[in-house]
């Protein structure tokens, strides 16, 4: 059915077999932990909600995606997936899902900025009846170089708060031809992805590329969203002074209550021993911060795009760049400081040569919402107008029944006369 | 102006000026820590922007709201008010209020149900053009005694989750008549008052009217919205095992992966050292479950009513019912069983002998909001139509700001390149 | 047997019935919240290990102390006892005890330095022969005032941490002339009362004297032996930004590893919130310090005296001194600001108004140690020679089990083989 | 001066050269994050404080071990040194040690038991006159094996709580000839190595051998030593629901009170997600427990020895092993149960794949207290006698003082009167 030149990735690896081998293994360690996509395995297979339609992905392929991707083939789907970061695509899962004949991947490590959208192209050729995107980078090459195919499209799904955010100003520019749901927002995402995944998963990679640890360290991270709440919680919960940046005041406040110091950059720079970012926005560690930094300080991001540290500039007045360990620049200031960069400023999780992204539970309960999602999509995606959509809540809900099933843990349910009561107004004191 | 033959404060008291001068030093007191009603304080005095306003209240009479009730006259309204719980008056700081000249209080503590009612109609008899409720008793009581007033009042306030959401369920029915501004829907109060405020004093109150330690208890908290949030999260700060009831899946599902216990009140009552109720519902603490429950056992209430805790139950299977301490009543079970009920049943954090009602700080906060949301009535209500609205946004950032300018925390500030980049939809990889 | 002028507690009450039934509610009250003490009853009560001796006791008298006290005379003691600090004596307690027919209750809140000290000799005049500190007054007067009784005292038990360390002094120097078990150093004491104890108690008493919150406040410790830890721990689970201050810097790097910021007290003083002194030690809040603070400051003392805050000095550079609330002095500066004094500076969770003294679960605790230490002079006084002893481990660690039983907890014990390994050292990698 | 056969590292390996330089930004990596042994390298490097010393050492051969066996040959002595572990060698590193004129290293990873022995006696070969072990080794097979070189060693060093545990059991049976001090025990250590070296680096291990997560997951630990209270602790930072189990009665009641569920580890198996062992003794998780487990569990060790897990019985009862992942053996049960073991239940943070041993800043105390106490045997040795010896206070105080200098952190010092009151005893209340 493709058209493009572009191959899958069989055809960019050495030893095929053994990269298959490997990455099926990986899978299989990842589906033992998701209870969730476990379950929805057993439903999708009997019921085959996805047949007839074809799903263009562009995410992180690793394990955990791959089950994903796994599932949505087997609900009925022909998948083709590509990566949605040239960094973070582990070749060996790429290379087992590709094995599988409903799917087509053609993400591969390490390309370069053409192959990475000649890829997105293949992907495309296609010809996507419904598209999964984490950072809408899908969306956007379809609306600019492919609107014949959006008349075909039922709709997409995005994963990230940064592509969320992208679509929502795409929508409010009328720009926006199809319906997206904003997974990124539904509660079964933000409160547990992006607080317990980014956080958890940040904070290791980066112990586990710098053998540091965290107790009594200034860590400012910068940006107090779900992710920079996580982050903050989890640095503080291994005993450091954390520092927050914030442009909001709410935010900033809510920091401040919480027993966390907030303050500008410019002064928490000076402070810092590791500046975590996490805001989705450019410049966020700029030319002047860096004056300001300690010796051996470490920088990382946990951002959607590598756009937080301005490395351009840091690269600019270091008079010296090595590689201080594997996944750290260190960045020698003229007067003898050493700025670490991590993971080149990517983010760190996903990035960094022992990354290996967000936890398998998380991602559980991510990908979850995304397949019943999908499944909506298939079933009644006409009815939903061109926008960004939010989950349902009751498929949202639907997962978190499931979970809470798959975790033994039971809980109360409203009486009549409370749901009664919940209703009611004319109750006195 | 008070038609009403309902006397205010001063005729129930037995020494008034004592009174006043103690509920003025009250009042000092807490405006010593609220910062954003002193800055208020400074701009409604000099801009009037009440002038010509009445304000009939019914709220928790005691030191911190008096500064409201006050910043609400010195902004040139006239202000009645009275209280919304019979036992969370302080007589003191009524007869203090009542001084003021602008300001007319009916609130007394311990008052019966008729007294309590006819209170209202004292405040109602002011013929209020704006109403401020804690619990929705005045909006209520205007609505079904009262309703040729309603087409001179150009909006309300309600402070509570339990009257936001009961409003919210009357304008669902059309019956809602005039515009209320969800006062405790607002960042500005949900992420701070009912957190922090209900957490912290909710226990700080309990420890002081037990002389029991939190450290290794099971404290069961029933309910994981802000409020449950709060105590358990202050609880396990404690070094409580905390353990958490809910009804609604992902709220359960929250709790579960914040590492607290989640489980059926049924198997929860067998655990507790303390139960603590925070949902805003009835029945949450009934009939089954006292058989379950340790000798020993604290039962307390931080909800609005006291009708989650069924009393009348436990009563009818008690085969005694004593005063075991100030504000604790035991009912001794036939098999010898103590469960120690504080506070009876009412919100302990206001009603317990020892109660001082929520930190002074949150309540800066959601005051601040509340004379905001005040002014945006006098000033623009009419652009409301009748109904429940949030309090516009800039009001509550606006509240935010004066709270970080107070307590010395400076913020970063979006640049106009990241402000034009969170606006944009087509930056790549 | 009492030769002593000094009358019993009786003499001092209006009330004396009234007060008794008062008094013994709340010793019920406690004792049902403490079930070592409880076990220990039904042992003392069917083995009277301490029959034939008289025990002559200095402690706080409310009503947990005096469980350990009744405990002591189901025993078999004949017991005096006065307090140990004259503010926190509740007569009410002290008149239940003294209806006991083997226990002569001396305490009197409110009395004066020569009452005080009137009420010690009347409680030596009973000639004991085991004693009871708490803070060693009555030690210390036996050694200076009353050398003959020495011969005939068999040992004596030291609760504080304070005491403790002024009775190591004294033995450095040859002075004390018989066995006193420190108690407070026992770990079933310090690892709980200290840390769990007075970080409860006083954080609750200051929350409840000034209805004032943690969230976000700078709280200043002075002092991270156990008890600041204790309160440190406690207020950064109230979301408190915690700050050190230590002479000791290993106890100063603990501190800073814990992820709190540690400075001298000089630099803190500027940042505070609150100011809680831990130290044990004279003058750590002084002339200097007053100048730094803000305006609002709290300044309490969670040490044995009221010697860590200097008051003679700040009172001398006050220019205005007033009761601002129940338990709180405020000192005006001359420029404004108010430093606001809790509880006369002396021990806040003893001495403020609402205090309580520690929970009753910690002092079940300690009071259980103390009972076996005093069971254990009674039984081998004799074999220990005069000096500061550590209790027995295995008397410490019978209060551990009593403890887990009445909880509920079961634990592992070694095998055999376990033992085995633990005390060999031939086995290799 | 080696009369042993037994080859140098550099024997071992195919690329010499490119292991040095690999070694080598290790150790500068390392050293850039160890202040503490800059300081004394500067000190040492001056002063040869252990100049005409011979220095046999037994530890893991890692890039911060490194930094100090440098700093022993930077300050004059003789170094010669082998791994204490098969697994935990990092080659380059010991390589890049080896090229130093003073230092010999015989470390080389996963040599057998008989290659590792070997190794041993080469160290002994170079006939040390100062031993410094990690888990004894060098000292047992001194003792054992070349008793004739016992006189001329002037003392030793041990690192770990196994180790100084077999000492001490050595010692009482007077089977210990020279004099060691007990460097694991020091405050330095105790209070930071255990509690955040092996807390931090040990679940960041786990959570990057297994892309697992903590939050909402029952992680038991096994002990509550120092160790165990780390880990502990940062796991509930991590949002994890801590269960302990104990055989020490107060360390059990102390993690009750500390807010952990505490049982035997019969029941805790079942309710395991992870168990980590770090108890320092033997069968820990045994036979009857793994029929308790569920579905996927993990099991890990901290302890020194891999002997924590009974993985004999675990592989008789399998039906199946299998390697699930990098580090991860599977034995899946005849039900179909898989339990994962990782990094074969030898010290996790030390023998997983990917782990990078204890954090840089923590070992950055240690061995600065190892060096101090290494120089106060060159310098005073012959002043101890044969046993085991804690470091004097004032050398560990040294390294305290030290480590806040670096960091920055200032603190109060007594005045002569605080001096003298905490010495007297004769204040009054």
């Amino acid at each position: 059915m493709s058209e493009s030149a572009y191959p899958p990735v069989a055809a960019h690896l050495d030893d095929v077999e053994a990269a298959r081998t490997e990455g099926r293994r990986k899978m299989e360690w990842a589906l033992q932990h998701m209870p969730i996509l476990q379950s929805l395995r057993e439903e999708f297979e009997a019921d085959q909600p996805l047949a007839g339609e074809t799903i263009g992905m562009a995410m992180h392929v690793e394990a955990k995606t791959a089950n994903l991707v796994e599932l949505l083939a087997l609900g009925g789907a022909e998948v083709a997936i590509t990566g949605c970061n040239p960094l973070s695509t582990h070749d060996d899962v790429s290379a087992a899902l590709d094995t599988h004949e409903n799917i087509t991947s053609y993400a591969v490590r390490g390309v370069d900025d053409e192959e990475y959208y000649e890829a997105i192209d293949a992907v495309i050729a296609h010809e996507p009846t419904i598209t999964v995107d984490d950072g809408m980078d899908m969306i956007a090459a379809i609306h600019e170089d492919h609107p014949e195919l959006i008349d075909s499209i039922v709709g997409g799904c995005e994963e990230t708060t940064t592509g969320v955010h992208r679509l929502r100003a795409m929508d409010d520019d009328g720009a926006l031809e199809y319906p997206v749901f904003a997974v990124n927002d539904t509660p079964m995402k933000t409160l547990f992805d992006n607080v317990h995944g980014t956080g958890e998963s940040s904070l290791a990679t980066i112990a586990m590329t710098t053998n540091l640890s965290y107790a009594g360290k200034n860590v400012v991270v910068a940006g107090y969203g779900y992710c920079g709440k996580g982050v903050a919680k989890k640095a503080a919960g291994q005993n450091a002074n954390v520092i927050v940046t914030e442009v909001d005041p709410r935010k900033a406040l809510e920091a401040h209550m919480e027993g966390y110091e907030v303050m500008p950059m410019e002064e928490a720079a000076a402070e810092a021993d590791l500046i975590l970012t996490t805001t989705g926005n450019r410049d966020v560690v700029v030319d002047e911060h860096f004056d300001q930094m300690k010796d051996g300080v470490l920088l990382a991001n946990a951002g959607h795009f590598d756009i937080e540290i301005d490395l351009v500039a840091l690269e600019e007045r270091a008079v010296d760049v090595y590689e201080a360990r594997d996944g750290v620049e260190a960045y020698e200031m003229d007067d003898g400081r050493r700025l670490n960069v991590l993971a080149e400023g990517r983010l760190v999780n996903l990035a960094a040569p022992v990354a290996l992204g967000h936890p398998v539970e998380v991602m559980d309960q991510s990908f979850g919402v995304q397949a019943v999602a999908v499944r909506e999509l298939a079933a009644n995606g006409e009815a939903y107008e061109a926008g960004v959509h939010d989950v349902p809540d009751e498929l949202d809900r639907e997962i978190a029944e499931i979970k809470l099933d798959a975790e033994g843990v039971d809980h109360d349910s409203l009486t009549d006369e409370q749901r009664e009561y919940m209703g009611s107004w004319d109750h006195g004191t």
